[in-house]
């Protein structure tokens, strides 16, 4: 594969300026400000004996900048573990990301609903967009260092779609909650990347086998990404829930299940890992399980003992797939997971959705009182029982497995095209064909550290 | 040049100290506590019937807190990008920021308005001590690497006093509005800053010249700072807007441009960049011009689909200025700007200050509806016309531009002095200058991260 | 010693996974969610004409997250400033937190009060189980870097037990107010942690003394820690302050406090290190000496004017103690205090232990009004006199010294054992005894990031 494959002095402007052009034609032509965002409308309402201080702003937006800082800081920096691919791994995080966000507004927009033919926003569309944008950022995880950022544009573009059709039959036909996203954002994200990746497999992968592992640097680089993302992920999985006990209660629900995860990942990390010292891959990411799988059921009346075994067996199964699913993976299933997705994203929310079922079909009236009507307003309002709210979760995590799978399984297809500028299997993991790197046109002298003696002698004198 | 002109020994601690010193006397005979922080006032208002929730520490504090990560952490770390300068670019931006946000306290306290002969200080002062602080920053990435932090220091009292005078005069003589600063911020910081250098010129800084760009690792610190700035760029814009969907708006639309900038610079950066490759300074820098150039109209009602033009326009000319502007700006000019603040500042600053006066003129009652009375006050009381306050608009881009630039000169010529301990031509963007490095003195062993042989038998037996 | 001394295959999982069940069991007969995370008696609470809006939740998690940041970012990330113990710095930091405050929330529980002998829980118990982990994690960077995980977790174990009891006896018993923690977190965190050094003593650790010492990079990844910790100070300080004017007086205090003392510490730091240089040490934690000694009086009508005086006394004091207290208490005391805790923690802790004392004694109605009750209930009520108070808060910073001590004494004892894996003399200060360190087992050219010319060819030609 000669360079010029590579090359995306073309490609890359027009994938990037079209979509922007495209998007800004559709906002210019559907997108409007909400009632609390747009200033004639609210101040109707102030005029009605609303107070500024209830505008939603103040209630949602400090979670969605947490949600934001996961997405591109979080993720962002996870994915830099790899020693030369640390430009891509932030910088095409971030492209895509920003991206995404801005098309989930309108695929979101299209199917959840529109307003006189009008797309409203306002904080509850932005941190949904960011959340649609974390699936995508999970499959990118599945692909990292084989992919190029054009490849990664058009994969965005199918997935956010998908990812708004599949998160409208869950939640709005099938009637489904699903607040932190075990299925519509975990589950859809890792099978869609996972399938992608099967699609891209590349049998000749291990001649760039020594650029993908990492170097002492580039794992703490990493821990940014996971720390933040551990932090946060109690908003996270609250951000758009009802406001009160629920925001309050999926919080903190979340915040034990991840801190009962870390031990667990610690504990089990020791155990599988060479000599028994610990392997940071796991730490990077079996610690965040416990976030995934409390996505659904997080703001249900799990309640911390409950939300603890989750967590726990969450960081369980997620060093043992490290350990011992992933190697099956790669060498019988073909699925060459860059990232662990399957580990991190795929079972964690397979079981978060398994546990939001079972929590669900015990729900009574006796532990939520009122408050059902936050959680399971079918219940409350005598629609549904609560075991049948059990099985729609239920068939909510078969229906988001399919589209993920047939979603990816397309994708897949359409990304083999060799028209987008893909890297050769010898330098996948590598920041070189995409990025001017430092260094690279001037002396190797730019490289080093290194004073000379003259400089040395300025400097201790 | 010698060393000891560089020993900062006595010129730093009596910088910091006699600073911090008339700083504290000032504090003790001026500054109190305002009416929601006074213990005593605020309990008479609770009396009254207020609400300890509607204190307004809990609608401005979590955007003081983004806009405070923006100013130590996004300034800070965005400048490590130079190979062997992190520790002064993270050091400095966190000494003069400390500085700063304590006189621009003072210094706005004493324009914007006196109560009963003191200045009083609660969370508006700190975000806009904060603002203010920004503006510094800005004008230290124009000097970066070749400047003293005593120098540092000097340029920050100047600038922070004609930084609240041109504030007083933009919006309270002339009526304009500015709420995320792309006039009184951005534009002043980087006009400010770019004067400075150019009276600073270094004929011979090629000497340095193999010091001033950066390597892997220190690019990948870069993108912290740039992420921050980026994800909270939206709180920023929108702190000291008007309650209600005043702040919600702002944050929105800033949240909008920001996406579309950063496809414009993505897109422009593999047009212009060597070989179709994506540049880091292109990276780092454009993909926020879409913050600065909403700065003025982001509280108005441009739209999300206004937002994104702006933001791609800022993109592009920011990436467009790194490519061909900052050359011409370095040789023709006599600028040598560090971090091309023009590009990333100045013309996004500019930009924004147009947007605002255009979208400002444009400004009906039928769209604003009685949110005009927080927008714009004065057009909503009658006082003046919309294409009036366009006009006032302009014309404090121009006053802006005006004291900036003045201002800018007089202080390059006192920074010029020979007393600072600037450091020479040779080793400039040189940490080692003005800091201890590690293993400096010890043994050259003390740097690696070899392991003995002994050591690795211990470790792998 | 050989390796299998330090092998944690069995002694880490052991560890991890008996104390985690001990908590999910403990969790599982003695934690409820409290009235505001309840759903049943939160919309009991709504039936009777509460909001949700009134929700704790909105009034403090803005705060929890920035605490939570300082926990894990913060505490984590200062710590990797040794050159080779990053994965341990940021990994055991994590693990001990994770343990920590789950263990708090039992030990607060228990000693606090219990609700019909259930311990509730909600975000004032996530924020003080956190500030919990900050008193363990302090006494962790005394050990940095000779201790293992297993020891580190047996320490938390204690620490947190001793903790509650101290805060329970300080806050409640004695009645002293300490919002920040100067003496419940920072004067017994330190000294616990410095009597466990005492009593760890490693008179052979100069054989590992190549490696205890900082890198260019570590050094920047400590200023990420540092920096995070000095911006949200001013959240820890005002997390669970009373709301209204109390939490934003708290805060803003704290700022003014910080900023000051930044001012001190880079001017003490040049004049007392080598040439008149900055030193990374002083930088990267006598700059937060200011936070630690407004922590009893950051609440108090201290005065901006008073905060700046107490941060620059703090900063000096801390990078005195760094220069000439250090040494002594290393030779003479025979304590290694791996992390200068006692400059950055103890000194400072006392100082705004006895701050807090003399604020608290010369409290008036005049200056507090009926902001009084909030502050001081005790003076408000008439149960006691400013002065009394004063006694009350000097009593309780020698009560707290005591029990840190004693029970630093008894806890070094019990961690002396040879049976929790610790280090060798020889290899202290090293990832490689823990961790499964990069490219350990594969090449030396895993290690390494330079291209080989093949590659070089490809991505230039």
């Amino acid at each position: 594969m000669t360079n010029s494959a590579t090359n995306l002095r073309l490609k890359l402007p027009m994938a990037c300026i079209i979509l922007e052009v495209i998007i800004i034609i559709l906002f210019g032509t559907l997108v409007q400000y909400d009632n609390e965002t747009d200033a004639k409308h609210w101040h109707k309402e102030i005029a009605n004996g609303t107070s500024n201080y209830d505008n939603d702003f103040y209630y949602r937006y400090p979670s969605f900048q947490d949600v934001h800082v996961m997405i591109f800081i979080g993720f962002g920096f996870l994915m830099t573990f790899l020693q030369r691919y640390g430009f891509s791994s932030v910088g095409f995080n971030f492209l895509i990301a920003a991206f995404a966000l801005q098309w989930a507004t309108l695929m979101q927009g299209f199917v959840h609903g529109m307003h006189g033919g009008k797309i409203h926003v306002g904080i509850e569309s932005m941190i949904n967009a960011d959340f649609c944008t974390g699936s995508v950022l999970i499959s990118f995880g599945a692909v990292l260092g084989k992919t190029s950022p054009v490849q990664l544009l058009v994969m965005s573009v199918i997935e956010v779609t998908l990812f708004a059709i599949n998160e409208f039959i869950v939640l709005s036909v099938l009637g489904a909650k699903d607040a932190g996203g075990s299925m519509t954002i975990h589950t859809f994200g890792a099978y869609f990347g996972l399938m992608v990746a099967r699609v891209l497999y590349r049998p000749n992968l291990d001649k760039s086998k020594h650029k993908n592992c990492s170097v002492y640097h580039s794992d703490l680089f990493a821990m940014i990404g996971t720390i933040y993302l551990w932090m946060f992920w109690p908003s996270f999985n609250s951000a758009v829930t009802a406001h009160g006990d629920d925001q309050h209660r999926t919080a903190m629900n979340t915040y034990y299940s991840l801190a009962a995860c870390t031990l667990a990942t610690y504990g089990l990390s020791a155990v599988v890992a060479h000599d028994g010292k610990l392997d940071m891959v796991h730490i990077q990411n079996a610690a965040l399980a416990g976030g995934v799988a409390v996505g659904t059921a997080g703001e249900m009346m799990l309640t911390p003992f409950g939300s603890m075994i989750v967590g726990f067996l969450a960081g369980t199964i997620s060093v043992l797939g490290f350990k011992f699913l992933s190697p099956i993976l790669e060498e019988k299933l073909k699925i060459q997971d860059t990232c662990g997705v399957h580990n991190l994203h795929g079972m964690p929310g397979v079981l978060g959705a398994i546990v939001g079922a079972v929590t669900a079909a015990l729900a009574t009236k006796d532990v939520y009182g009122d408050g059902m009507a936050d959680v399971f307003p079918d219940i409350q309002s005598g629609d549904v029982e609560a075991s049948f709210q059990g099985v729609r979760q239920a068939i909510s995590l078969a229906v988001t497995l399919g589209i993920a799978l047939l979603g990816g399984l397309i994708t897949g297809f359409i990304l083999k095209l060799p028209i987008y500028g893909a890297p050769p299997d010898t330098i996948c993991f590598e920041d070189g064909i995409y990025w001017e790197l430092p260094g690279e046109e001037g002396s190797h002298e730019e490289l080093t550290t290194v004073r000379t003696p003259d400089e040395a002698e300025n400097l201790n004198a």
